[in-house]
């Protein structure tokens, strides 16, 4: 598969999208995330992490305290990241409504 | 799912942000979509068009000649759809050797 196919589906992935989400706000721990993102396991977050820090949009800083503490937040290619994710997705969702009329009249013709 | 996820998911498959885009330019015919959206099989390319026309993004025509012609075109809800994807696709492209140079200093570490 062509990298930037990849890297599309890593962004617009169910989990990809949320995190980019929550990081625009502001730094989350992961503790933070895993309770921000509703219904995501400790594993996939944990992977969806690690794969958009892997390809540069988000920055991982571990502290070295008592408990551990690991923060998250957007790299500047992350913010612009999540500004056209979230762009599409608002997009998705104030249309859903149209979508949903479309597939009804769709169904029974 | 929740239903503005799977609209999400149709808009950005693969082969949705391909036929999205073909369709922006201009009408096609179905075969000509076959040709342009390279590596689309006939299965998967009827089976996309489906769903983008179930959703509204997407209007079919069947002219009734000898033999059958298809015409495929965007629905107004579908030139905004495209417009939102290749938007996003485009950013993508434009920033994958960021992601790629991100990687490898990731991996190297």
């Amino acid at each position: 598969m062509c990298p930037s196919r990849v890297v599309l589906e890593h962004v617009t992935s169910k989990w990809g999208v949320l995190i980019l989400i929550a990081l625009a706000e502001r730094e989350h721990r992961f503790s933070e995330l895993r309770r921000r993102v509703a219904g995501v396991s400790e594993k996939m977050l944990a992977q969806t992490l690690q794969t958009l820090e892997r390809d540069g949009f988000v920055h991982r800083e571990a502290h070295p305290v008592i408990p551990p503490r690991v923060d998250y937040r957007l790299t500047p290619l992350g913010v612009e990241a999540a500004g056209m994710v979230s762009a599409l997705a608002h997009w998705v969702e104030s249309r859903t409504p149209d979508v949903l009329t479309a597939r009804e009249v769709y169904d029974t013709r």
